[in-house]
């Protein structure tokens, strides 16, 4: 039978459009136009709407990448997912991941369930998703379709050893809710910033609602265009969503481990309970499998850890463990709240290559106040 | 003979204005007008130089103390030090700590070597600053004087035993450097702000560099006026200090632990090493006499943590472990870097009323890179 | 018969705390305890939700009031109304206006109407407004009535006489949406922000409806809950309002000119088409009787300009004049927006102690993409 | 005799890598390899040290215009000049301006002197400038070298004709200063900022006294390092200046009208007396020619008025027009710097596509407070 063989390569990138770190990767033969299934990043620039330096990464990203596919930019799409979130404030050093899938031939696979599980990879695409249905039941369902079938193009059917779900969906467009308001419907907001009734926090709301929903985390039952940011104790442990206004389709791409995989790596994930948390933090890397000493992440062990992922979502609240802050007055929450976020990684990773997503205010991703991360650790014997 | 009792007390405050933490612990006898020697916060604003939440706060706070000293406001200074720190950025919450300090009669001193050391404080004002020594030797010189004296006044005589200096000395104005230019003389700086030339930055070094000299960190020997703000190996461990152009002298007051001492509380410090080095935060808990278990302070023991007191200074290079990071750069660098300093000292307490001042970038308070930490810590037999 | 004699004096703030200007103005006899009316200004801080400039402002005008008027601070709102509008970006001269309206003794009114028209000016609260009413039709009737009540005090008849109407309503809060909720009532937003769907914009708008209402400048058969925010081409050329959660009723205070006036004072209002569109500014002017020379504001005249009033609303759409700007996409544009009122006003008026409250984004006050403006001048005859 | 004919082409730009204007204008023939001389902008972005906008256009002008000339994009440089400005906060269009320079043959000059002057354009390169020179004489003198030869090649003689002089210098790095120590020299700042003491700041400054010194409008006797950022009364009207740390040599293109020039187009200044002076900007476009009714630029003949370069340097004092303003402290003054001037600008021109640099405080580019405003009419017979 076939089995995944899953890598993963964090590349530092000195500017918008540095891909020397991902020209060295080709040219070592670590990533090949066959393989290449992913790119995620951190580019460093605004953060905001009208963030260039997130603009110019991807540009010179999916050139690249045409270049190494031989394809034309405009069509990479299709081959390779790109999850580029911009804005590296504080700690966080811009890079980008490449992720590489690879099928090799394996024997029988009754022989497999004592093996220890390693990373599988899957994707898929969902149906369209036309505006009325953002931020509302069609696009969770949709999510949740679509988070079935990458379950299985992984190679996966047990939630439980699903650790991270990226998806991208579309959101609303002035000319998507003209089009919408011109067929008589109506849509979720007219907002269409990421602010607490913006379209695209509900966009992004109801991708992870629909991955809630795919993995049992929330029954389908629980769900309704009401609960969609407003019932905040529905929220998926594993989801991490992003929404465009220019998609017509959602992408979701599932993180996982199996035991059919011959991958090197291996991923886990845990939750902080809230904003300071950084046990949280370390029950991740615990999770994916990294050896601890005396109650933090053993040094000999850490350059086994090969990435981590994180969301950093603003809590709702202005207390924590009981205190006032002012993170939701700060002028500068934004950036201030993803900049936390990274230290908060950083100081339990000791490394400042992380994907730190977030700064919005609320999320179905992750519990109230609370935030999800999720790691990658090189198995002992893949040293 | 004499022995001080110190005491210190935390109190959140929901507004600038809010002293109601102040009213409850002199309604409860914890501080009276005898022994209240020092209110040292954080206050919420902008943290920059127009901060009224900052302004508000200080005349509103010496109101209150005039009124529970039965002087003044005006006089206030004289026998209350205040040190109010504005800016509470992500997850610093708003407090007042108040600073009280009985003297106890016991018993001849011989007897006291085997004691466990407890806190102490002492005060001193220096001699007048005129304007061109400020960010010079002269400053240097003055405030190392002033260092001595508090530690005289705090009982202390090994440098060792000192854990925190809080100092505040003359910036430049204005007026001030008219008036020293009128005399012939030069002044360190023309740029009035905090910036890496600034006056305020040159004076408030000056200052880490006195605190170093009193405290033999650095050799007098090695000080001129040329290394300030330039050699950055010369720093101090222990300083904390700040600057004001409305103020003609320095003003010194020295934290440290001495077997006289009938306090209930403990003091210790370390450095952090690098910007996201939570174990030197880890390590100042230590110092002050925390129990750690496992590798991170103990649950149990964390309820006998009065305070943390930490800079977050801003490294002057853009590499964190050999990673490029983008905060040099970053348009609010200035309340990030403050912020961060607070969620690597909150994620350590796991509380957010930690004292963190800072943002401005590079500093000799601190060694290159890292920063100050101090802890105060109940006594077991305190409890 | 009584007539009104309204005057209006400038005061320069030196700090969010300084009262000197209404000392200097008591001093001299210039305002009473009997005929001060309201305090309108412009106060120096962040400008938005915690500006402690704005609330320390407010704290010491309170009780600098209560003492003028030998009553308790808290007991000031019922006699003098305070509208303090936060954030002097740019070219704002902080500074408060104080007004002052006394009754004078006047023959038979059948003389007076060959008289000029001068200001006079009225006040009127409203019915209380339970939350489900924010931002919808209840509010927009009850802010008519007042307004209806406060042209009556005002001792104006005819909407064309009336050039400036400032309101005050509640907004929403955690607490008044709860207690709507808890008696089954919606409110109109979840969101307490003044962001394009937050409670205090749509507070703000339903207020200026309100005064369109009254002034007949939007027929009632045009309004209906869904219009507000909504429907653009519904505003008031003369309505300035705005939003707090602490209030319960509607405050108005209409500013007219009236041939039964006794005031030095006239004024009188313009709209500009457009965010750069100075000539509305100048119209405004105009409007109040200031004389031109060549086209512009004649120097020689300027000193009986009193003050000018101006909103600064942000307009909805990214083009100006068929070229495209960034303004809703800069990271401060709340700041920018408002300083630049304060530009195209000062470069007009040739001073900076104006009047411009804005940055928010789209408004019923004023015409889509224009903004109001009213002038204050000085009659010929009083100088 | 060879005779100048020079155009400029105002492009809107819909992103930083929108070069459809230039394309048009190269399809349409207007300009062509050989007559392009320089491109002028105002890129979208942060306008800060790290503006990806800017970063991102510079890239995408230069390989556009490496293709339209037939040369690779690093040999641009050599034939065009490029002077692209970051950040258009506020009212002020992103945009390039295409400056063209074609040679006609033209009868005998001594026919010349009563034709009316019309616009030229010179070019020159200046020596090296060693980073000891930065910010002082050395550069100064250099760049008033420059100037003279730039003149010749526009063929002028008379400063009075000159009427905007744009410069680009070498700044300092940490390598030319390292460099620079190396060899014993000293350099003028330590502080890579453009902030009062930065070196950045210096280098502009120097430029500008250069211009002023090659100009005459300061003699070279009143000149020295101790002036540079020190001596504000000592100033060029015309002088528009930028540094950056790659530089090694400094790039001086001169516009100014004279009488052998066969251009279409004219150009004149002014300079504004105060932040506020909207007069100043009028006066330019009259200095240009424009016709005025009324005291305004005449609405019919604004379609003449090609385009407008102003500064908008912060001015160094809190005061205008005997006013205090905030804007020395607002957080964000740079940015609100130069929004300001770009709303002084438009509100008079009517339109959003003028070119608006400044937001840096004091400057020796116009008089202390002022700014410099030039603008580019075309003549009526060119219509």
């Amino acid at each position: 039978m076939k089995a995944q063989r899953v890598e993963l390569f964090v590349c530092p990138m000195a500017t918008p459009a540095d891909t020397s770190g991902l020209q060295r990767l080709a040219d070592a033969g670590k990533i090949s136009p066959d393989t290449l299934v992913a790119l995620v990043g951190k580019t460093e620039g605004t953060g905001a709407h009208d963030d260039w330096g997130r603009v110019w990464a991807d540009v010179v990203l999916r050139e690249w990448t045409g270049k190494f596919l031989g394809i034309p930019a405009f069509e990479v799409a299709k081959q390779v997912i790109f999850v580029l979130s911009g804005g590296c404030p504080g700690v966080i050093t811009p890079h980008i991941a490449a992720i590489s899938r690879e099928w090799v031939e394996i024997p029988d696979v009754g022989l497999e369930s004592d093996r220890d599980k390693r990373l599988v990879v899957g994707r898929a695409g969902s149906d369209p998703m036309p505006p009325e249905e953002v931020g509302r039941m069609g696009q969770i369902r949709k999510v949740a379709a679509a988070t079935h079938l990458a379950m299985a193009d992984a190679g996966l059917t047990d939630p439980k050893d699903v650790h991270l779900v990226m998806v991208k969906v579309p959101g609303l467009t002035t000319a998507s809710i003209k089009d919408a308001e011109s067929r008589g419907k109506t849509v979720v907001s007219h907002d269409l910033t990421f602010g607490p009734e913006g379209a695209g926090a509900y966009a992004n709301d109801a991708a992870a609602l629909g991955v809630a929903m795919a993995l049992g985390e929330v029954p389908e039952s629980a769900l309704s265009d009401e609960v969609v940011r407003a019932n905040w104790d529905l929220y998926s442990e594993v989801a991490m969503t992003s929404s465009g206004g220019e998609k017509r389709h959602g992408e979701v791409v599932v993180f996982g481990n199996s035991n059919t995989s011959r991958s090197p790596l291996r991923i886990g994930h845990a939750v902080t309970r809230d904003f300071i948390d950084a046990e949280g933090v370390r029950n991740a890397l615990r999770s994916a499998g990294l050896r601890f000493s005396n109650g933090l992440p053993a040094e000999s062990d850490l350059s086994r850890l090969v990435h981590v992922f994180a969301k950093s979502v603003i809590p709702g609240s202005d207390q924590i463990r009981g205190q006032r802050i002012t993170l939701l007055d700060d002028a500068d929450a934004y950036q201030i709240g993803k900049a936390l976020g990274g230290m908060l990684v950083a100081s339990v990773t000791g490394r400042t290559t992380n994907y730190v997503s977030g700064g919005e205010r609320n999320s179905h991703q992750g519990p109230p106040g609370g935030n999800i991360v999720a790691a990658v650790v090189r198995a002992d014997d893949a040293l």
